[in-house]
């Protein structure tokens, strides 16, 4: 085993035992990975081996053609999906440094149920403003051509065409719902991306036991929404000890 | 104690622990047990014993008809449908390998929550669609004739006729839900029949919060089942490290 | 500290830790209590005491005439309850053994949402007919003078005068809802309480889960619940290793 | 570091560990505080440090002013909503002592729900009246323009408002939601504080529970709620062992 992607296997591998430590899937469920731009290749771990037995060693080092690199193990099924994101993430770095290195798909189940209503989660509460700047979108059901053809690989493509068809930024909204299927999440490192996917599971519940006690409810006024934002995320940002 | 049972009474014990590790059930609710199709014969829960007291040597041996062989203890109340089970995996295979060689009972709540109002689990997202390629069958409510005769045995055949009249087959849908009652599932081993009792109360929960989001949600489209489907199960299954 | 009720505090001790153990309630709500009807007196949980700093020896002795014995501590508020309760039993027992030795009483949210909003839990499942031949009665809301005058005494009153109009029999039903507060269970001893506040906690949820997928669920056949009941519960029972 | 502050830091700091181990809120989501009167200081947590890499020294200690003193560390950004709590506080003990003087700020999710849909939380149960004397308030969303002055002074002063408007009284309801937002809570400590907010958890959560079951539930009758509150709260409460 070449040593060269140690790091880069040891951030992926630290974010995939979150998923199940953070009770965002079970068994083999979900999978998360780690990009590294300069090399052009990500670590991903591999299909179906259960979080129990998963080791750093295991993770598949893919670069940006798809070429498994340096691994006896095949990757992740939804590797496709992380490729064209990590692909976007370079695109929209335009030669300067790529924001976005790491990427999370889990099964946590209230956002999964928000996916298979393939309804998106708008604003209610200041969780929710603090993490994104409106709402969690979600994409159409996934075409029979897609699925039919390079499905995974379409699915980052669905995932890219969402949020350009609503206007969105992947930079500025780290998370999506694929219809019927789940969510996916990033940030600045396979750490990040964990952490979206656990505080997206926690603003759908949140959502969710809200819409239940207010079907029609509306939401947020925008000022409260930007003001949110901003305090953890805008250029004056006043959160935390930076 | 006959040594020659150890190891089947070794898997159906850890199947039968994880019963309760994974909260699928409180006290000494629900039952595991493994096949061994080579000695007609299948080591089962004893009734009523805590999870914290159980032992693997606890485990009951009963053989196809239904005779206790080997054990001191009473075996699980539920022995009588594992045993009708068991006996159609050994029909279905004519002479070949069987196939399925484990199976469980649960009383997990949100399982239990769609056999006690008698609903079907339709196929809602690729969750489900990665386990079963078609929405999970509830049984009708066991007849009072059948319950006032011998009620597990009825509750086996109850299952297996609700395949015939769905047009299902027990050997690509692993898991039922029986009204009223709750949920059974199978699998190649008695840990893989576990493995489907928690998926079902993770896609039953799914299912659920769907459900209270949008009540008249449709399944999800054919084609998107059918390709998860087989990207885990069909002949060119890609999942996995096979 | 007098010996003499040792066994029988440890036993309340037993049940009360449980009580948090098992996560009925949090901080000091609750409280179980374990009866000697050869010496009138039952040993309770002190009033307002955490579950990390219980001790057995804190355990309350109380006659049946509601005189402290032995404590210098001041037993749970509702031990005027649980006291009525006793009294009940040993009058139902006519000079035979006392059948009903342990009360539990908790705040767990599931039985608590039925009992706030005083509906009775209809029996859906067989879950619920393996621990009760029927539903599970709420009583009527306290009326004003009897909260006035001595109000948790009058709360045990209620709980029987429920039974009696309900035809049903504390011997048979050993679980009930006191409207706009919570759930009162007991059992042959504290430990049996404990697990009957368990299981009542269980059937709540599955309920509350069935009624929001059919909101107009009607209950099981009666066929089907005496079937569970009696294979548990009657005098033919086959269940567990009697 | 100042000893002079030692043991207000560490009540701060177990309290703050609490929001993680009692499971209020996740990651580094919530802050406690903890205030000395005598030297018109408090302790609260630093903005943005995990649960798990905080420490008792980290604590920042402010004054009314909202001047830090003696800390290397910038406090949580909801630091102004408790200075102005605390203010508040002194000014109704009128130079007697003041009785307040700890504070809590969660994202509990059945507490936000209610947050979230801008609705009180009426007196259903027993659990509820034990704890509050009416239903727990909901501030108004807060204005455009204080959003975009001093924001959290502006979100403290809208809690203090709120009780003013509804004729309640801070000393007798410990608990309020900010609309939109979450709950702050507050008691004679720091760890009261958290006793409050972990309750609050629970009440909302029976509350949620109960009107899934019953949509036009009506509050516990009057004399049933003032006879918990005062079982616990009153002049001569019987509760606990003073």
């Amino acid at each position: 085993m070449n040593d060269m992607y140690k790091t880069l296997r040891e951030e992926a591998y630290e974010a995939n035992m979150q998923i199940k430590n953070r009770n965002l899937s079970i068994y083999t469920w979900g999978n998360s990975s780690a990009f590294d731009p300069e090399n052009g290749v990500f670590a991903i771990k591999p299909s179906g081996v259960p979080y129990d037995e998963l080791k750093a060693s295991d993770m598949v080092i893919v670069n940006l053609e798809g070429k498994i690199i340096d691994s006896k193990l095949k990757p992740s099924s939804d590797m496709e999906t992380h490729r064209i994101l990590y692909r976007e993430f370079v695109y929209l770095a335009f030669g300067q440094e790529v924001v976005m290195r790491g990427i999370t798909h889990t099964h946590s189940p209230y956002a999964v149920s928000f996916a298979q209503a393939a309804i998106p989660v708008p604003v209610f509460g200041t969780t929710h403003a603090d993490h994104g700047s409106g709402e969690i979108p979600c994409t159409a059901f996934i075409g029979e051509d897609a699925v039919n053809s390079n499905y995974e690989f379409e699915t980052g493509r669905l995932i890219i065409e969402t949020f350009i068809k609503q206007g969105k930024k992947l930079l500025n909204m780290p998370m999506v719902l694929v219809a019927g299927h789940g969510p996916f999440t990033w940030g600045k490192n396979a750490n990040e991306s964990i952490y979206h996917a656990a505080v997206l599971e926690e603003i759908c519940k949140m959502a969710h036991l809200s819409l239940s006690l207010a079907p029609d409810l509306k939401p947020l006024p925008e000022y409260l929404i930007r003001r949110h934002w901003e305090r953890k995320n805008g250029p004056g940002a006043s959160y935390g000890q930076k």
